[in-house]
C-alpha cells in the first residue's frame, strides 16, 4: 500500500517526519530541513542580488509582524559572520489605536532578547499627527485615498528619516514574494508602469535614497508564516483595522486562489516581472528632484508627503514636515 | 425628489429613455445613442491604430459568437464607404461535437443576409483531425496542455491559411477589451513576457504573417453583448464545452469582480500594457524562422502546430500538415 504524503519521511534528510509539503516543488520537509531550507534560500537571495556589503550598517524595518520578526532573526544570525556589519531595527509607530501597540511590544521584546539596537519613531513626532488623525481628516476630501495610500507614503518617509539619522547604508524590509507580486500587479492596475522598473535591489539607486533590499522577495508568505511558527517567533497576528479598505486584499486573494490551483504561479509572475524590469528601466527615466517644501528627494517638485499633508491641512510649517 | 438613474433621460440626447448605464463614465444612454456611441468608438479605434487601408481585402474571423457577429455587422456597414475595400468572413470549424455546428449556422445565416462572401474551413480538412480527436489523443500525454492551448494554436494557423488563400491583406478578429486584458495577464502568468510586445496593430508585422487588427480591442465585452442584443444579432450563447478547463476563466472572473468594485479598472490595465508594449518591443526581438516541417512562419525551427500534432501522433505526412 502506498504511503500518504504525511506518512512519508522528509525528502531532504530521508529520515525525519514530514511537517511541510511544498506544492510547487513536490518536496516534503521535516522541521529542521524546512528551517534550513528557508534560511539557505534567504542567503542565496541576498547573494544573488548582492544585497549587502560586509561593512553595511543595516536598518531593518521591524513592524512586529511575522515577516519582519523572522527577518530580524535571520539577519541577526547572519550578522555574526560579518563583524564589520551592523544591524539596527527601526519600528515606525503610525498611531493606529488598538493595533500598533501590541506589534511594537513584540518588536521591543525581540530586539532585547537578541540584543539588536532598536529605534522606535512615530508619525506623531515626525509629521505632527497619527495615521488615525490623517484618516479622519481625509474623510472630508472628495475621492479621498485609502488609508493604506497615506500610510505607505508616510511610512516610507519615516523609515528613510530614521535610517538617515542612524547613518544606515541599507534599509532592509521583509517584503515577501506575495507582497512583491501583489505590488507589481497593483502598479499595472493603477497605471504606474514606470514603477515596474523600480522595485529592484540591483537598480542603480537614485541620489538621496538609501538603497533598499528585500531578502524575502523570493520566499512565499506561507513559508515565512510557517517558519515563524516553527521557530517560536511571537508576532502580532491581528490584521490592521484599515486593511479591509485596500484593493491589495482583492489581488492577494486572487493570487492565493490561483496558486492553490496552479502551484508555482506566483514564482512565474515574479519572474515575468523580473524580465520586464530592465526593459522598463531602459525605456523610462524618472528624474529625481528635491521637494520644494521639505527638501527630501522626490520625483515631483512637491513630494507626496507634503502634498498629502497639505491637502489635509496637516502641513503645519512649510519647509518642516519632520 | 431626485430621479433614479433609470428614470433620468439619456445623457447624450437628453430626451430618450435610458437603457444602459456606463459605470466608468457615468453616462446614461438610450438605445439609439448607445448603438451610435459604440459604433463611433469602433471607428475611432480603427482610425487611432490605422487598422485599415482603403483598398484592404479583409478576412474577418467569424466564429458565430456575439462579438464576431457584431463586428461583421459594423465592418459591413463601414465597407460601404470604401468601394475599393473587400470584406470576407472566415469561419473555422474546430470539430467540437454538439457545439460548433450551431455557431456555424448563425455565421452562414448572417453572411447570407448581409451578402458577405463567406468561407468555412475545418480542422479536419486542414490538419486531418478534429479538436475532439486532438483532446482525446492528448489524454494519454503526461501534463497534457488544456484543450484551449491546442485550439488556439490550430485556429490561428487555420485562419492564416484561409486568409492567405483569399489573398487577404488584413485579418480582423473580434477580440474585445476583456479578451485583451485577460491575454496580457495570462502572458505574465505564463512567463511569456516577450508576447506583451506583440499584440499591437501598430507593431511592424513579421514577414510571413498577415497583419491582424482588432477593432473591438477598446470595447468592454459587456457593451458588445448589449449591442448584439439591441441590434437583434442572433448568436450562439452556449459556452464551449472545453472553456471550463481554462485558466482564462479564472482571470476573467477576477477582472469582472475588480471592475464591479472599481469601474474603469480594465481600461487602466489596458493602458498600462499599452505603455509596456513599446518598451518590451524595443528590448526583446523575436526572430522569425520558417518551420522545417510545414514551411509556415514560426519563432522556432519546428512550429507549434507541427510540434503539437506530432506529439499526438497526428502529424501524418511530414512537410504537409495542411
Amino acid at each position: 500500500m502506498a504511503l500518504k504524503t504525511e506518512e512519508k519521511p522528509c525528502s531532504l534528510c530521508g529520515k525525519r517526519k514530514t511537517v511541510y509539503f511544498r506544492p510547487y516543488s513536490g518536496e516534503r520537509l521535516c522541521r529542521l530541513c524546512f528551517i534550513r531550507s528557508l534560511e539557505r534560500k534567504v542567503r542565496r537571495t541576498i547573494s544573488k542580488y548582492a544585497m549587502f556589503n560586509p561593512d553595511d550598517r543595516i536598518a531593518l524595518a521591524l513592524s512586529g509582524g511575522k515577516d519582519s520578526l523572522s527577518l530580524l532573526q535571520i539577519l541577526h544570525r547572519l550578522e555574526a559572520s560579518f563583524p564589520e556589519a551592523e544591524l539596527y531595527a527601526v519600528t515606525v509607530n503610525e498611531g493606529i489605536e488598538g493595533y500598533r501597540d501590541e506589534a511594537v511590544e513584540h518588536a521591543v521584546e525581540a530586539c532585547q532578547r537578541l540584543r539588536v539596537k532598536h529605534v522606535v519613531v512615530s508619525f506623531r513626532e515626525l509629521f505632527g499627527c497619527t495615521l488615525d488623525e490623517v484618516v479622519e481628516a481625509s474623510q472630508s476630501l472628495e475621492d479621498s485615498p485609502a488609508p493604506c495610500s497615506y500610510c505607505g507614503v508616510l511610512r516610507r518617509r519615516a523609515l528613510n528619516l530614521a535610517a538617515e539619522k542612524l547613518g544606515a547604508t541599507k534599509i532592509a524590509t521583509a517584503h515577501n514574494l506575495d507582497d512583491e507580486v501583489q505590488t507589481l500587479i497593483l502598479n499595472l492596475i493603477h497605471g504606474d508602469v514606470y514603477k515596474l522598473g523600480r522595485i529592484d535591489p540591483e537598480a542603480p539607486e537614485a541620489e538621496g535614497f538609501i538603497p533598499r533590499v528585500k531578502p524575502f522577495r523570493e520566499i512565499p508568505e506561507a513559508e515565512i508564516a510557517f517558519y515563524a511558527y516553527l521557530t517560536g517567533v511571537k508576532f502580532q497576528s491581528k490584521p490592521c483595522p484599515y486593511a479591509g479598505y485596500a484593493l491589495r486584499g482583492e489581488v492577494r486573494w486572487f493570487l492565493n486562489r490561483l496558486e492553490a490551483s496552479h502551484p508555482g504561479i506566483k514564482f512565474t509572475l515574479y519572474h515575468s516581472f523580473e524580465k520586464l524590469k530592465p526593459l522598463v528601466r531602459s525605456g523610462v527615466k524618472a528624474e529625481i528632484l528635491k521637494c520644494k517644501l521639505c527638501g527630501e528627494a522626490s520625483s515631483k517638485t512637491i513630494c507626496e508627503v507634503c502634498n498629502m499633508l497639505s491637502q489635509l491641512g496637516k502641513l503645519k510649517e512649510p519647509g518642516k514636515t519632520n
